[in-house]
């Protein structure tokens, strides 16, 4: 059967090289840790695959689909990492390969779920912006709330994501007590930015997902199938100690480390610095991203860093990775969403007013960044001395 | 010499009604105190209309006028503030009546300063989020500064008023390198939108001037100076113990502390709650204003309780006070600027980009709003313990 597999694939593999395959064929405490994670993640991949192709044939499956691609993800994520963080002890190149297959494979199932998160993002922000539709007319707009007033102060913006959603059907309704003055103009500039978002991140995402079934269909993703299916049965062990698994673990918490404190964390700390929106209106697009990529290189250390612990057979060691992980996914959402806006911006023959929406929504978008990055800040302090 | 001016304005004085006219009269040490910081500020007042008017008709005076335009104002409000906080001890008719004249005084003469004021914080502002104009190439942007980093850090949006502000002869440089995709009409947006806020805000600011020198010129503006004058010779005191100065002004507090209760203090101190932008785009312009509100009372409060201690001799008693009335002054200027962008933005004609870098202007300036209340909580809440 694995032979059958590596024929199929092509993909080098342990066999032949000298290299246990495994638990069970001594390769001692280090072998066993790892090859049980790679193979309980393996098994999970293979049952989302099947679960994901039954959703699929059935017409009533759109969300047992979109749950299994998520599962799907999961457990290539942390293979991916796994395959990376221990390569050493591992085929290399043979790991190399398949991290790299894997990572193709997530970053495309990832699109549609993303293009989904952002629009979702987009317009609960613009509902945030633009106010109720209709205020009730005794209460004054502080009052509008339903929360007690002391719960309502202390939720964050990043917090405010699980907002329920209302439907962007029509532009809200202006205000006719005061016709002559209101700026009617830019408040369906806010309605119209949210139907041109809703446009095109729809189109984004339908095409994202017309992508995800060709990959599916793939002669690639068979192979990677096919891979992932050898590692459920059998993993190509090199002779490994318990000591070298903690100390390649050790090394990706040390590469976590450093990255960290490559950040600008004085300023992220220090609330309203403004960073994340400097140079948000530069001549280049490319200001933003220049600023975002040490989080971003964060983001995905932090991940190596969870799943390595994982591998060691204990994922909830650390509260604040939890934290921190969670802000850093919210500094990526946003900086995408604010992308998203200013994309938007770009559509040829729009109206000032959607163009103004647009600007605003994205400034909004920048300061979640900067928001994320001061919520990661307090995370990564609040227990440093604790815990480290 | 006072009967006189009295007969000029018309407004009714403590002459006749048997109240005193100030120190030396017997009225006690609270009318000691109380002469004393009115005939200064009244000296004050006169000597700086002097000065005004001295370099107004002078060519190279400009710079003067504004300074004997800001002394003067000065004056005002400390004297209206302290007719009204000490109004008991006062003719209360005729201390609001010169009270109010006091206010559109000051208020007519503020207008050239606040739109030139509000002008360059909106340019500042353009600048910090367009980014130098040109990069030079050896530097990273984060290096651009000539500060340490971790002085840099420290800044905060609110601090960054002081930054030097650069030409805006014509739109920055597009990058060359990067030609095809970069969102070259984004940058122009931001020059053409510094252009069309420049030209708004001249406009409004020679149109103030016109209006200033019209009010140094009426009537009702000599009024205002004849009663100054009055005040700076006789005031009309009631008899009053020291007791009753220190009850006015404690009373001045408690009004204070009682506005700043009623804050939403709460969402304040957290910061990046969103709180200042939400309704941004509302319908109607209100929403901003309603929120707003009561922070600007609290300005007012605060500063007829600074003044009310002056009266009493201790003016620097309180450190956070400062704080707070400079975070206060910082929301009104923010909240002015980010209206300004906003009506900017509905121009007939502006180009979309146009619009958008106003809408990134707006949201920019309203979370510096935010970042205003976030530094008054924190003056607020340092010294509560200690001072209080």
């Amino acid at each position: 059967m694995a032979q059958q597999h590596h024929e199929m694939t092509g993909t080098k593999t342990a066999t032949g090289t000298g290299i246990g395959t495994g638990a069970g064929t001594g390769v001692g405490a280090a072998g066993d840790a790892l090859t049980a994670y790679l193979q309980d993640q393996a098994t999970d991949f293979l049952r989302s695959l099947r679960l994901h192709r039954e959703s699929t044939t059935d017409a009533q499956g759109a969300e047992e689909s979109l749950e299994a691609a998520c599962a799907l993800r999961r457990a290539a994520r942390r293979i991916g990492a796994t395959l990376h963080t221990f390569r050493p002890l591992l085929d290399p190149d043979w790991a190399s390969s398949l991290r790299a297959e894997l990572a193709w494979l997530s970053g495309t199932l990832a699109q549609e779920h993303a293009y989904a998160t952002r629009l979702d993002r987009l317009s609960t922000a613009l509902h945030r912006l633009s106010g109720p539709p209709q205020l009730p007319p005794p209460t004054t707009p502080v009052e509008t709330t339903s929360e007690p007033a002391v719960a309502a102060a202390g939720v964050t913006a990043v917090g405010r994501r699980s907002a329920r959603r209302n439907g962007w059907a029509q532009p809200p309704v202006p205000g006719t007590e005061n016709g002559g003055t209101t700026p009617r103009g830019l408040a369906v500039g806010a309605a119209k930015a949210a139907a041109l978002l809703e446009r095109q991140l729809t189109l984004a995402k339908t095409r994202a997902h017309s992508t995800t079934l060709q990959a599916f269909g793939s002669s690639r993703f068979h192979a990677v199938a096919d891979n992932v299916a050898v590692l459920a049965s059998e993993v190509p062990l090199r002779d490994a100690a318990r000591d070298d698994l903690q100390a390649l673990a050790e090394q990706a918490r040390t590469t976590l480390t450093e990255a960290v404190t490559a950040l600008p964390l004085g300023q992220a700390g220090h609330p309203y610095n403004a960073g994340a929106l400097s140079h948000g209106l530069a001549p280049t697009d490319t200001a933003p991203d220049a600023q975002d990529a040490p989080w971003l290189k964060v983001r995905s250390l932090l991940r190596l860093h969870r799943y390595a612990q994982e591998v060691l057979g204990h994922p909830h060691a650390e509260p604040r990775i939890a934290d921190a992980s969670h802000a850093l996914n919210v500094h990526r959402e946003a900086a995408a969403a604010a992308a998203a806006a200013a994309h938007a911006a770009r559509t040829p023959r729009i109206a000032p007013a959607t163009a103004y929406a647009l600007g605003v929504l994205h400034a909004d978008q920048r300061h979640e960044v900067e928001a994320a990055r001061f919520a990661f800040h307090q995370a990564w302090l609040r227990e440093e001395a604790r815990t480290w």
